[in-house]
């Protein structure tokens, strides 16, 4: 099929851009001895994890147990579970998640990690912990090397559950091309102290799980990152084009859409809105809208209700018609991804793929 | 079940405030004698729009032909799609439809219009037709009682589709509860303007549909509206509060979160962010973040991440730990239920219902 057979709205993933991301992102990682463990929150796919796997990725990591549940059911075997897990019917799914698959948690919570132990104790299984610590984000984990190492040590003490090392989420270090961010050095001069004095406490701290797609490349300027966790760069976005860590070339992801009126001047109306594109403006502050039109780049996308994506062609030497059809780079590909249920493989412009999003929604 | 033993996040359903909203409406529009063909976006689940019926609408009206597909597959006989369907794919999806439901489409171009009643024609079936009137909102719609006059009249003369009237969207509109907006009166004289013309030509304007949740209350002082489609009424949400539409004591719909993360200080996480609220902000311009916490009302939903609601705590005196649940009712509570698969109807604590979200995600 062509991908101009599409019915619109449409999620398109070019694989060939795609598998350039995922080897470049390989080679970075096997050429510096750093694992790589691909946060699948951006794709949601297991044929997509796999792919991640066979290019050498160490294992996987995703956000809620739902999307481990669907990843472990696809034959993924080694799982980070980067959210901390609370409350007794979670647990219960943990351990069973643990009897097929190698998971681990994060968590910045001693108590946290006791109900994990304690749980995997009474089934008999054995899950990992990384000890989070914030590395200025100021969402999850402990604010110090002084409380890393107290909760690391309460960690290692567990009977159940097994003390693997810290976890960081740089995910606010946005990182220009030519330099090299202070910050990266200062979170892992934190690492290392915690780090050394574990050592010396006769713990051992055997993976350093850090790094997001802006940051990815950088990582191994840091001593202590043993692995990382980047999820965007498989699939690449205006975000990530903004921060300066690829180039529009290197997005994959396009929403294919139709102009379904034209009546007010100035302006277009195109199938996909909120429920497509998702609310997530760009980060990168370009003030250019929820996305960037392949086709016209003086088009923007500069509002959206549920359906309708309102487009501004006031400054556009573009005649849009009823019926046009026109790709946008979404801005945040992983919010994007997760409205839709499926999504579209081409290479070139011919349609060889349909993968069920089956992570989408998960939210428990 | 208790509530509390519902997994979070949970998106939960009063059902006592969703009766009451309602027989609201549904009574407001009896004492007036307009008809009310509420948009099924909000809540997107059949049942609720069999509710909706039993207690008198007319009809219901959706924004997608799959959120059509999913309601006549339930048995809603009387649908509206308020949005232009282009395509070949969408025309055939179309008329597969008219066989089994009464079937109206609304939209700005003659040509659209065409399409439809053409391919109507080789099924054999009857489309109903509105013309669509922009109404300020600068989205859809032709732009003076000119134009309107010319697309009613094209929309007359087509052989197979049937031309009943004028759609017009006040989306725009904020209603003071103590004000009558000087804009609903003059659409009000456009519409009734272009409506005396066409009956000098001999064709009659039988619907005339308008109203979203806000204004939806005012339609009986346009004398040229007929029925009227809001959405929102049967939750509310903050922004309806905000446009003081309803009282937070009439909003239906909490979403269940839980504590997660407290380790970094004057925060607190909790295992909702944007997969479950969606990114809508607040459009009353309250400032107060993403939902309104019933518990603390000075805790702040201030960010989110994908699945981490960031909580501001800096001046509450909450001391929220980990594991605490908490309710939020939502900013825009269409674009909540749409983030997920299953809501829950509860009567006081008591979870007497679980609906799937059958319509959720159909952006097609």
């Amino acid at each position: 099929m062509h991908v101009s057979e599409l019915d619109t709205p449409a999620v398109v993933i070019d694989l060939g851009i795609l598998e350039e991301n995922l080897a470049e992102m390989a080679a970075y990682c096997a050429g510096h001895g750093i694992a790589l463990r691909p946060h699948a929150k951006t794709h949601k796919i297991p044929a997509i994890a796999r792919m991640q796997i066979d290019r050498g990725a160490c294992g996987i990591t995703v956000a809620k147990l739902g999307e481990a549940e669907v990843m472990a059911d696809a034959g993924l075997g080694d799982i980070l579970i980067a959210y901390p897990i609370v409350g007794a019917r979670k647990l219960e799914r943990l351990v069973g998640l643990a009897r097929r698959a190698r998971v681990t948690v994060s968590t910045d919570s001693a108590d946290v990690a006791r109900a994990i132990s304690d749980t995997a104790g009474q089934a008999g299984v054995k899950i990992g912990l990384l000890a989070e610590m914030d590395a200025g984000l100021r969402r999850c984990g402990v604010q110090s090397p002084d409380e890393l190492v107290t909760l690391a040590l309460e960690m290692a003490h567990l009977a159940h559950a097994e003390f693997l090392g810290f976890l960081v989420f740089p995910g606010h270090v946005r990182v220009h091309p030519d330099l090299q961010p202070p910050v990266l050095k200062e979170i892992d001069a934190r690492l290392e102290e915690a780090q050394d004095r574990l050592f010396r406490s006769g713990v051992e701290v055997r993976v350093v799980s850090g790094g997001s797609t802006p940051t990815a490349c950088r990582s191994h300027l840091m001593k202590t990152v043993t692995e990382i966790r980047p999820g965007t760069y498989v699939f690449n976005d205006m975000n990530t084009v903004a921060m300066g860590a690829a180039d529009l070339s290197r997005c994959a992801v396009t929403v294919h859409v139709t102009v379904v009126s034209v009546a007010v001047k100035g302006r277009a109306v195109i199938d996909g809105g909120s429920k497509t594109f998702s609310s997530d403006l760009s980060r990168g502050g370009e003030g250019r809208g929820f996305g960037f039109c392949l086709e016209h780049e003086d088009v923007v996308l500069e509002s959206m209700s549920e359906e309708h994506g309102h487009l501004n062609i006031e400054s556009s030497s573009a005649s849009l018609r009823i019926g046009d059809r026109l790709r946008f780079v979404p801005n945040h590909v992983c919010t994007t991804v997760n409205m839709h249920d499926e999504v579209w493989g081409v290479r070139g412009e011919e349609v060889v793929e349909r993968w069920e999003v089956l992570g989408r929604g998960l939210v428990r």
